[in-house]
């Protein structure tokens, strides 16, 4: 079982191209950094379960059906707190940018109390755990929580990955990245990040080297000598409607990096990231193979592009097709 | 000019009678108690201006342009703060209740600080003000600001209204109505309210005489001397899709009644109140006579319910047409 | 072959219960007073032929597929001219009364040329030609070609039916109804109209008798002897959801009437008398039964109030149901 | 648990009240006289199993997924076979019936292999099971295996339940359901079925005595002694549009019955009398009394028919708030 | 008169590019191979009749519409049997490829009976008679009755063309198409077919030379001497939204060929094939000139491409305008 | 305050790319060469009052409510007359073109009175007027209505710019551009237009020089020597989805151009010219520099491709960010 903790929020989108100023009608779909990778997972048959908490309102309700209707487990997920998180999308095309509109604050999930999970039955029959640098920005008790499940995780040894996720303007709260995010990393196996966030968060200084990427890596490691693996994806970006991406990995002892797939068109970019996560963690936990699974999971990602939603709807099949090099799109009667 | 002042919010509903749990979209439309009059008043031509603060984001601009399009003034709106507030409504039809889930807290016009509004200017050449008892229930600013607002209406001569709404649980930030809203009250003119109200909030016992509304409110007149009407409707709730409505007033002299408006179906229920308000408004200041006001009020709110979201669109022909006894909708070419 | 004779529009309304003002999409639909006659006789497999004229462009090969999905014939469809008429329709609901805007003028029909068709060859194999009192109203054109028609079929021993159909504010080119109408009403056999019609057009003075209309049917059948049955329908509009509708017919001998059929709710009442009309066709070809073709028509009627569109899409099972006293609308397996 | 086995099919619909031949779209949702009951109890907190099999394609998927999104537990359904079977449904509204097309035939489920289920372990933890008509009728296999399972039902004590649904167009593979139905009856302790029903199927003669349905249900439960309880619903079908209806029981000693219930409008009739059954089986597992337990179905049944789907989504709460008399639909804030 | 035989399904796919499981709407059209052909020629103005089996119910119904509408002659497609053929089709997108589930087994059209159709009727006035190689792969009887089709074809001198469409899961029924296409071939004057299916199907053994095609196709005609022309098409797929087209053709003596057309986006790949078969009989029949009907076949597969549904509703001016060079899309006004 | 003058239509248009034969449904959006302009300023809040006549009818008040939810003044705006200007657009994708078809004439706009409009108080506080060639192109009125608007502007001291828009179907009412333009353009400070238009309509001979812009552009100036500057797009149209656009001006000194702007995928290309008119007054008016006016229009006219309906929606900080070069559509969080 692989365990993701973190909000998932409703979100909010115009159809087609519309800007929020023409829109008529809103397009519902769940999402979150973390509960994306579950629903990846579930949907490639692999267990997984979703902790949360949602509102004791419909909308809550709707919120954890989205989930089960995805395979998700949901015995952990909490019906209780006043509101739940939204976010309203404007999608991008062309040269024209998507834009975000946030409404996550005061949510059931950023404010829930320090314990409200039971980390010890959660984990019980777990053997991974996915978190994300977003829960510690939302509020104190988040960050403490997020602690709380890191100390039962590296005692139940649990294998921890994390998404070192930074955007400065979200944390309001009165701490800083910095003053949290240290204590938290220390418990992870694998870290996704690249250079920048190390360091701005933990004051590993990038050089000027061939591939910074590993000098990084290998002093981030050096650093929390339980990570043992460093990852990252690359996107160029021509116009919102055609991304090349690619990943790569550092290891302790190998840098190792996909080819680049071209999306074009992007029907949707959101949950981009998550689906590469996701497909990393169900290529070690199924292939043992940091270059096969670094492959599922940019293939995983760029499939995830041509799916609307937040989550990724590929298949295995599919994205071993594209593993093998066949981006044809040749249609399967 | 007709100044109103409140929160105008962000509707979304599920298409036709679906369920929360049953929705893939939801349908946008903007509304509020004292904005729906504003936008009532200025359908009918009668200059109004409707005073706010909407969030600095692309969710507050289409919230102006809403009021906008519909022929609002809104020179006295701010565009500041965080958050639209947002409700989310659920249709009901034949037994089943409709359902409201409110997302109101921490919005950018509940956070006002005190001093927000140039009430001076405001009023500069107004000739009605409308608020309602939601405002002072939303924060202590809110209600703060509503003083101070009411302070220079009645300096400036300016004739107050007032929907003296109640719903317990929106009163949420520690002060009771009780404490609050008979000081704003002292400068109201008309007051909508039922005996229920008077006696909850007001401590105007009820009595079980012929008229309770009558006693109720000529005590009500007695302990606040400058309001010279007491207004109220009656609504006969057959199930969610076949209502009948009619309206009373005592005028500090004279009972006065409509006859019962049949409705059925009812195809957008909100705003129903909102419409009365506007027409009874419409009336008092086109007609100069309580009974016609009266009546253009309930057939107002009556075509209200045939009209899809918060707002009144019915025409001036069209109200005045059912005033004259014409129920028959039959077809203009 | 029954032969119709008539301009055909686009109709664009706003979906649901929408007023224009609130509207982003208009349904496409096509109608018109004797095409939709053409469309009820054909989906009861009785060959019928419309003759129209469309622009020359897009949205006149549109209209003219809408006649060819639905069976009718239409050899005699002329594809040339400018623009098509086109009416924008607002449903009405409860007392709220639809609204129409027509946008007819200067259509490709009305600006027929007086010739334009070859009613030698349109009625070769013809038994029934019905025509309605809108086409004399477009243009002077119209009118002659009206009246060249009825010539011809006169000579060939065709069946005439009109639908004297009087709107003050449709005679816009000069003429009036009565200077027309006369003429063209002589080569009738049936006509649907009634007592004001009668004595608006043709002067035939309403008697305040127990039943007017077999005093004016039956004047008008001595001043117009080619005309042997005159007939009508009542309509008691509670609402705009909710009317009851009955036919009479006055046959030079007898007066015959019908029950009234109740329709709660009213999906679309456009097309609802000229459903009546390709009923009364229909049945007075099928059955040689003054009495069961009126029944038919109601009957046909009242289903076609249930159907969206102008045209009547009710089956000739359903219809007999229904003429059976079978209202109950129980599920069909 | 409790345990439900039948087809549960995909349903297309036209969106409102289109006729198939004017649609452009169809809606989708997932339905079976079986899994209906499933939905409404998992709905309500009650555990529920549905046992059945579907494709192994998307469609499929998609099906079991909605069981998921309601809580039903799924780990019984088998994913293979052909095809999943449809049907399309045309609503009907006022005089103007509805329509189904049925397109079950050749359906995965329906060319179920003959021990396809592994009963012993489905009924493991299970306290009632629910079948019903159609399933026998479907193919002589699906006949066998409802037989299998009531067999180890029976053997486990499991309270069995069959609603003795008739359509004698469903009996299409060559047995006739007075062959097949008498054998199965015998281990039900409920049975849903009218007077006719019993006759046709089970041979027992109505008698013309005050209460036909007690007499016929006396005598059944005669014949098949583990019969304790014998239910039925009646329907006054004003039009599609406007029905009443009620409930009754003969409990072997008592005659119990419902006041009427008033549906108007109806917004979807389908699925009805499922809802009847879920409510009756929450009510008897709830309440230990026969009387509310008929009350909690009939006012579930009257719910469900203003929700769209064939599945019941009304609360407990609103249920029980329809039982205490309240069905004014007055709007939940 | 060009004749066209084979089965028309009813397409539902969700829209835009949602996944299967993803959709709550399915978008409705209709589609088959050798329909398709029949469709476009319709719309250019050439005379053609569709010949199939639809079932005798609404939807039976509608797709006989959809082929009234687009001008097609139905006079000889018969209304009887059980169920439409469907297919559910899901749309590609860059790299994601598109989605075809099919449940078309059991249809009317599969389960005719042999001489279900009067050939020497249907041919009278019959100058093309186009089939294809999914017709036989049906059903038997589909088999045979395209046998006595092309007898009598081959005895009223007229001009046969086939898709020998291969694709081995289709062929389900017991035989093999080595076993019966060869029979149906010999009949034929123009076969659209590649190297591939010529050797699978018909022994004819690929030669590594410059130009296999040629050598398969001479080859072909050698052993089957009726036929007179051999042509394909050549798809360079790079993404499901951008594809390279063109096609060639081998008469016997000269090997024509046409440029690449270039299409991206792609808005629906569906049909691409039977548009290239329907602008090559075209212009064989409009040109008499190979090498511009290669080019027309081209052109309009390439704006099928642009074109929602299976049949391709260019226009020959655009077409045209797309041979003489012009792929840019510039707005006609 | 910037003033616009002209027609605004309500523009129709079949959703995504269906073709008018496919369409169900018409998408509303207003636009007009001129009133694109005053939008576009509104909405980057530079003061923008449109001229024109709506008819007073339900869709008259909606176009004019278009112009109020945008921002523009609309206190010149006249509501009379007969009927709304329409267009009818299908979008082109790929290598299919666009089609519009026009249903403008006899418009409340087109049939104004000489005299309709009082520009002595239209002009009061105007520092800009923009008009088209649209404009006198539309009925004999409308040009001596424009020539009268010209002189006051000229009077007034008005910077007046024109947009030399020709197509010579628009013109038949009788006169010729030849005869109606040169008398106003002299009245001009600023026009757009091409060296074809500067040959067709005011002699002025194309030459075969490096640039021939510049020539004709210079003598364009010569000859009215009120002109100031003469600037023009340009446009390569690889297919309907994907174009290069750049703009160029001649200021009577120097020759300034922009570079290209990729537009892939192009979401709507309609009113592309008259973004780049908008985002040249607005760059003229803020920055007081050519070329970084010229920039500004360019980028506008870019992003007006990427949303849906004729009016620019961009936001100033959008236009600017692609001005510096950033066409990389990032997800603005």
């Amino acid at each position: 079982m692989v365990i993701t903790f973190g909000e998932m929020m409703m979100r909010l989108s115009p159809p087609d191209f519309q800007r929020f100023e023409q829109a008529n009608t809103l397009e519902i779909i769940f999402g979150g950094c973390e509960s994306n990778v579950a629903v990846a997972l579930a949907n490639w048959e692999m267990p997984a379960s979703h902790v949360t908490r949602f509102p004791s309102n419909p909308l809550g309700k709707a919120a954890k059906q989205f989930l089960d209707k995805n395979g998700v487990h949901t015995s952990f997920i909490q019906l209780q707190g006043e509101r739940l998180g939204l976010y309203f999308l404007e999608n991008g095309v062309a040269m024209r940018a998507g834009r975000i509109v946030y409404d996550r604050y005061h949510s059931a999930f950023a404010e829930i109390e320090v314990g409200a999970f039971d980390w010890e039955q959660i984990f019980e029959s777990a053997k991974w755990f996915h978190w994300s640098g977003i829960t510690p920005a939302l509020s104190e008790n988040c960050a403490k929580e997020c602690l709380r499940a890191l100390e039962v995780a590296k005692q139940k040894n649990v294998f921890v990955s994390a998404d070192i996720y930074y955007r400065s303007n979200l944390w309001k709260y009165g701490k800083k990245p910095q003053e949290v995010m240290p204590e938290l990393v220390q418990y992870c196996d694998l870290v996704l990040a690249n250079e920048q966030n190390l360091e701005e968060i933990f004051g590993i200084k990038m050089e000027k080297t061939a591939n910074p990427f590993v000098s990084s890596a290998s002093k981030m490691i050096e650093k929390y000598p339980k990570i043992k693996k460093v990852v990252d994806t690359e996107r160029i970006s021509i116009s919102a409607s055609h991304n090349q991406i690619k990943a790569k990995m550092f290891n302790g002892k190998d840098f190792l990096e996909t080819e680049y797939q071209e999306i074009n068109p992007i029907v949707d970019r959101i949950g981009g990231g998550d689906a590469f996560m996701a497909g990393l963690i169900y290529g070690l936990l199924s292939y043992q193979d940091d270059q096969k699974a670094l492959d599922f999971g940019i293939c995983a990602s760029a499939l995830k592009h041509t799916i609307e939603g937040d989550t990724n709807l590929a298949t295995v099949a599919e994205i071993e097709n594209l593993m093998r090099g066949d981006a044809s799109g040749r249609l399967k009667r």
